[in-house]
C-alpha cells in the first residue's frame, strides 16, 4: 500500500476554523510524506436553473474526477429555503453511509474510558426526506420515507464494514414498536442481511433503549446501524462519550468508492484565524480517508502521532485542555511523525 | 394538605413484577398514613365492536371517576395488531404530558452527580400518530403529525411547570433544520408561550446537541420540551445518567386533572413473584402522584424515607448493588416513614 502513485483528493477548507485546521491536515500529511495531492475547492452554494440550489460546477467536477474529499465545517446558511451544504453534499453525491467510529482517547478525560463502537447511519431518506406539508391551517405533516433499497444497501454496509474491521456484531437500531411499516421495513431488511453474514453476530434493539444502555455502559456496543435521524442523534450521543466533535471522524461513503470524510464540529467564528483551533477531527476523519484509500501504512502512522500527541498531554490545544496553539500541536504530531521514519 | 379527606385512587398493578412493587407501594403508603384509597383494576385490552382493541370499560369507567391512577408495567401485547397498552392508555385518556424527572440520587453511583432536570414530552401526536402508508412495493411512509395545538398545549405545560417547581429555564428541543414545517411550527409555538412567560428562561437546541451536551455535562439542564419521539428518546436517556428505568418516576398528564404515574421499566418475568423486584420507580412514581394531588407532606415524607434507604446502603434490592428482597427494602422505608412521625 505504500508502492501505490500519488492521488489526488478534493478539499474543502470550509468556513471559520475550517480553513487553519486544513492547512494543519496538510503540514501532517507532508510530514508523514502520504501520497497525496490536495485540489482545493469552496463549495458556496450556488443557484441553478429555476433557483434550485447546486454545488458549484468546479467542486462538482472535482469530485467527480476524483472521488474522494476531505471537508471542513461549513458555516449554515441563512438564505431562506438555502438547503444545508452538508445535506446537499450528502445528496448530490449519493453517499448514503454515514460512519463515526467513536474510541475512547487515552489521555483525554471523560466519565468513560472503554468505548469503541461504529455508528453506521443512512444517510439519504428516512426522516430527511425533506417532504412536509400543511393539512389544514395549524396541521403540519412530514413524511418519513424507508425504501427496502435504502435498507437493504446500509445493512449490506454495515455487515461488509464488520467483517472488514474486525468487529463481531451488528445491532439494528430502531423504533419499529411504534413505526411498524417504515422502520419495520428497515428492520427486515436488516434481518435478510444479516442471514448472509453469520460471521457477524446480529442484535436488534429500540432506540430507546439504546441511548439509555449507551449512557451506562458504552463498552457492549461495535457497529451499530440503524435510519438517518437515529443516527443522527446516537452519533452525537456518541461522539459526547469520548470527548466531543472536536475529536470524532466520520465519513459519508457512497457507491464506487466516492467518498467525503469531514469534521462534524462547527465553524466556531469566535476563534477562527487565531491559530486556536484543534485540527483532531478532520485529521482523524484524513485517517479514515487513507483507510479507505487503502493507504493504511500511512493511516496508522499518523493517527498514532496524534493520539500520542494528546496523551503525552504537552502540547494541547485549549479544548483539550491545554494552552498551545493549532500550530503548535500540528508540529508536535509533525515531529512524532518524521520520528517513525 | 394533610387535611383533605381521603381520595381514591385507580391502581393497576400490571404483570411480571406488577403486582409486588404495587403492594410495597401500598405498605408505604399505609405506613405514612397516606389519605389514599386504592381501587384495583386491571387493563388486559378487550377487542370492542369491528375489533377495535380498548382498555376494559371497569378500567375506564374507574379512570373517569377517579382522574388519578397509578400504574405498573405491563407486558407487550404479541397478538398482531395489538396496541402498546401504554400507548392506549395515553390516547384513552388523552395524556398529553409525560413528565419525568431525573434526579441524582444521593448513593447510588454512576457518572454524573448533579443531575437535575425533567423531561417534558408531547404525548398524544408527532412520530407517533400510527399512520403509516406502503406508496409502492419497497417504499413506505411513516406520517409524523405535529399540531398547533397539541404544540402549544405542551409548550404551556411546560412554562407551567417550570414556574410551579421553581425551575428556571425550559429548553425546547427540535430538529427544525431539518424538518422545517413540522417542528418549526413545534418551536414557534414553544416561543410564542415563552413570551407570556418572562420569568421563564427560553432556549432552543438541536435535538443530537442535546444528547452530545447530555452526556458532556448534564448539570446545564433544567426543563427540556419536545416532540413525541424526541422525549421517548431522551427520557430513556436522562434515566441512565442517574441509574436507569429502575429508580425514575413518570408521570401522563391529561387536562382536569386526569393524570396516571407509572413505572417505565419492564415486567422482568424473570424475578417475578421471587420478592427480588425493587419499587423505587413505581415508588417514585407515585410520590409524584401526591404532588399532583396536592399532598406534599406525604410525598416529601415518602421521598425522603426512600432516598435515606438508598443512600444508607445497608438495606438495597440486587439491581441497586444489595442482596435484600423487594420485602425488606420496603420495610425499611416503613420503618424510616413511621419513625418521621
Ligand atoms: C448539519 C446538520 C444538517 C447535520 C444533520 O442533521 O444531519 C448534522 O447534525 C450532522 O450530524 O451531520
Ligand atoms: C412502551 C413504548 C411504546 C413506550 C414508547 O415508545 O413511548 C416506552 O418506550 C415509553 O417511553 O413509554
Amino acid at each position: 500500500t505504500f508502492s501505490r502513485g500519488i492521488q489526488t483528493v478534493t478539499l474543502i477548507p470550509g468556513d471559520g476554523i475550517g480553513p487553519e485546521i486544513s492547512s494543519a491536515v496538510m503540514k501532517i500529511f507532508e510530514a508523514a510524506k502520504a501520497p497525496i495531492q490536495w485540489e482545493e475547492r469552496n463549495v458556496t452554494a450556488i443557484q441553478g436553473p429555476g433557483g434550485r440550489w447546486m454545488i458549484p460546477p468546479e467542486a462538482k467536477e472535482s469530485m467527480d474526477k476524483n472521488k474522494i474529499g476531505l471537508k471542513g465545517p461549513l458555516k449554515t446558511p441563512i438564505a431562506a429555503g438555502h438547503p444545508s451544504m452538508n445535506l446537499l453534499l450528502r445528496k448530490t453525491f449519493d453517499l448514503y453511509a454515514n460512519v463515526r467510529p467513536c474510541v475512547s482517547i487515552e489521555g483525554y478525560k471523560t466519565p468513560y474510558t472503554d468505548v469503541d463502537l461504529v455508528t453506521i447511519r443512512e444517510n439519504t431518506e428516512g426522516e430527511y426526506s425533506g417532504i412536509e406539508h400543511v393539512i389544514v391551517d395549524g396541521v403540519v405533516q412530514s413524511i418519513k420515507l424507508i425504501t427496502e433499497d435504502a435498507s437493504r444497501r446500509i445493512a449490506e454496509y454495515a455487515f461488509e464494514y464488520a467483517r472488514n474491521n474486525q468487529r463481531t456484531s451488528v445491532t439494528a437500531v430502531h423504533k419499529a414498536n411504534i413505526m411498524r411499516m417504515s422502520d419495520g421495513l428497515f428492520l427486515r431488511k436488516c434481518r435478510e442481511v444479516a442471514e448472509n453474514f453469520k460471521d457477524v453476530k446480529f442484535t436488534e434493539m429500540y432506540l430507546d433503549t439504546v441511548c439509555l444502555n449507551m449512557v451506562q455502559d458504552p463498552s457492549h456496543f461495535d457497529v451499530l446501524v440503524m435510519p438517518n435521524l437515529y443516527g443522527d442523534i446516537l452519533s452525537d450521543l456518541c461522539a459526547g462519550l469520548i470527548g466531543g466533535l472536536g475529536v470524532t471522524p466520520s465519513g459519508n461513503i457512497g457507491a464506487n468508492g466516492v467518498a467525503i470524510f469531514e469534521s462534524v464540529h462547527g465553524t466556531a467564528p469566535d476563534i477562527a484565524g487565531k491559530d486556536l483551533a484543534n485540527p483532531t477531527a478532520l485529521l482523524l476523519s484524513a485517517v479514515m480517508m487513507l483507510r479507505h484509500m487503502g493507504l493504511h501504512g500511512y493511516a496508522k502512522k499518523i493517527e498514532t502521532a496524534c493520539y500520542d500527541t494528546i496523551r503525552d498531554k504537552k502540547v494541547l490545544t485549549k479544548d483539550l485542555g491545554g494552552n498551545s496553539k493549532c500550530s503548535e500541536f500540528t508540529d508536535d504530531i509533525c515531529r512524532r511523525v518524521q520520528d517513525m521514519e
